[in-house]
């Protein structure tokens, strides 16, 4: 029998375009300046659900009646918190690892030893059931992980959760040791609600491709920690409040933005690669800015017109807005969360989106393996 | 200015066959039966030259010549122990998660925290020469890495590497505190060269598409390992010598392979998603088997004659040979390498092909981010 390979598909750099795989999870509909998670606008759920609601949703693929609500409830929070001897040897890992480790790589180095300590096995060897018991279990974790490393790091001692808050009030909890105010978990539920997920960002496409080998679920987030650490990926929320820092006042807004533009400097926290016109997920933190109020917050919703002027005089073949990133930072400083623990809070809310497409990748059971195009000097050659 | 998305490229599942990038490291040209490092037959290097050779081939892009192969034999030692103080961080944390955790969970754990110790910066802030040598460092530290969790989570002390026997050597010291055989190091030196690289397996892949987003490089190689660390990918080399210990004898052979074929089992170590023909890399193992000898090298090589009769009688329309896994597990054996470290050896090579791999995508500066298929119910559908 002779079999001839057929024809390669060839892809654009960064596979921009290219459909990778079927998902129910969600979609972004970049023209539409419209995205959902299952069949629900995640607008519509940030502002409505809550996001123990929208994990539910995620991973269990349906939003919770009364009865499901309470014993979701009572699965996340007996999760939230590891077992005294794992805690015991988390906080030493965390402790050996805190100093000068910045809060991603604290994180990724926690939850790769959650998974070892809890004894985590391949997803490959689990039945749908366990699967979904490993994700809950993952996911609940981080918030523990996150405040922890952070508290460790300026020499305080983590914290217990809080579950009779819900998981964001007892994030904020966790964070600060203080009752958290009531606008303060409302807003940052909006925030996380709508980070959950986003397409097949880079992030969330490692950590399928992880899955997609039969690895444990911690191996499969931690991969994805480790994509949400680059700087082109989760590393914006605090730079583009660094740019609100810069700008200062409203009136220094627009000749700030023609001085970047003019330099050749991107404007961070502006413009957005699949959404055309607004990002639909700052028109609501927006929303969620203004109810905040506070100086930050006035400044940002004044200096973000003027550098759309700005922007929209200098570049008009584009129409440049207000991404994510420029009201998530203004909504977690107003909230009291410092700028270091910016894109571990967006770990919080996204490490949902992972486990939910994690789980839905384990099902399909191929594992993912591309093909590249070789560009090197004819071989083989002999050697020299 | 309106702008319509242009039309998706659909792919296959897994990405098979699909080019999703361009690289000159290597190749695997499956229908020829041949796999190359930039422009050399990896068998030739594999049989010609040792293994840090091959690695500079990786890293640097040529084959050094005799000073270049000095100062890189000193920049590999100099990188193979941690600093003290890491050292002692990095012992403790690799003791906290020894307790019961497998190798590469505490080989995704401890690089993660030595990527924190160290303060590896993300690739994005790093000049082509910072890059190359985290790089280096990173790969460096594998071998230190896995015999330090292997010898605690067996009671006894990490070592300190012998740089004067080669990294091949040192790494069987490291693992054994005893003298290496000159025949074992020849071996296994073979046995790594043949897995540095072999296109763009899945924790190549994850290892480029983390690349991708500008992380650190310890980031990169903790998806890595997290990828190899799944079943369907790095799992194989202990469950083809499992399937041997099964055999028993050589007069077991045909009828183990025919009882497999007949409950439609699997027959582990052979078969190959991309050779059709012999697998090259088993094809040199196979010859190096012989070469050491032993009770398991006679039974590996006669046994794997008669499942090989036996599948060509149950499945005539295939080709199944024995592949990579089958005699990479043997090699082992005969060297003297525990079976639990079969997957960690594995890591110690082919950490060098994924760091020649994320240094190429790292001058992209691009991220990757591909598409997907919603395939749910129609949306937005209102809340219930």
């Amino acid at each position: 029998m002779t079999t001839t390979t057929p024809q390669p598909i060839v892809t654009p750099p960064g596979l921009a375009g290219v459909v990778v795989a079927d998902t129910a999870v969600g979609d972004v509909r970049g023209d539409d300046g419209f995205f959902h998670y299952r069949q629900y606008d995640a607008l519509d759920l940030a502002r409505h659900v809550t996001f123990e609601e929208v994990w539910h949703l995620m991973v269990r693929g349906t939003l919770p009646d009364a009865a499901q609500a309470r014993a979701w409830a009572a699965e996340v929070a007996a999760a939230a918190e590891p077992a005294e001897d794992v805690r015991r040897e988390l906080t030493e890992v965390l402790r050996r690892v805190g100093g000068g480790a910045d809060p991603l790589m604290s994180l990724r180095t926690a939850l790769s030893a959650y998974g070892a300590l809890t004894g985590l096995r391949p997803l490959w060897d689990l039945d749908p059931e366990q699967r979904t018991a490993d994700a809950v279990r993952v996911a609940a974790i981080v918030p523990w992980l996150v405040t922890a490393a952070h508290r460790l790091a300026q020499g305080a001692q983590p914290l217990a959760p809080r579950p009779e808050l819900g998981v964001v009030g007892s994030y904020l909890w966790l964070l600060s040791g203080e009752e958290p105010r009531e606008a303060h978990v409302r807003a940052i539920s909006r925030y996380l609600c709508l980070t959950v997920d986003h397409g097949f960002n880079a992030s969330t496409f490692t950590a399928r491709v992880i899955a997609s080998t039969g690895a444990d679920l911690a191996a499969c987030v931690v991969g994805g920690i480790g994509a949400l650490s680059g700087p082109l990926h989760g590393g914006a929320p605090s730079r583009a409040l660094d740019a609100l820092d810069a700008i200062g006042t409203v009136d220094n807004a627009y000749p700030w933005a023609l001085e970047q533009l003019r330099s050749g400097e991107r404007v961070m926290g502006f413009g957005h690669a699949i959404y055309r016109g607004p990002d639909p997920r700052s028109e609501l933190l927006r929303e969620t800015v203004i109810e905040l109020g506070g100086p930050t917050a006035e400044l940002a919703v004044a200096a973000e017109a003027e550098v759309v002027r700005a922007l929209a005089e200098h570049k008009p073949e584009r129409v440049l807005r207000a991404n994510v990133e420029y009201y998530a930072g203004v909504v977690m400083q107003s909230c009291g969360i410092p700028r270091s623990m910016f894109t571990p809070t967006f770990a919080v809310s996204r490490v949902v989106g992972w486990t939910a497409h994690v789980l839905e990748q384990a099902q399909q059971r191929k594992i993912i393996r591309p093909s590249s195009r070789y560009v090197g000097p004819p071989a083989p050659q002999p050697l020299p």
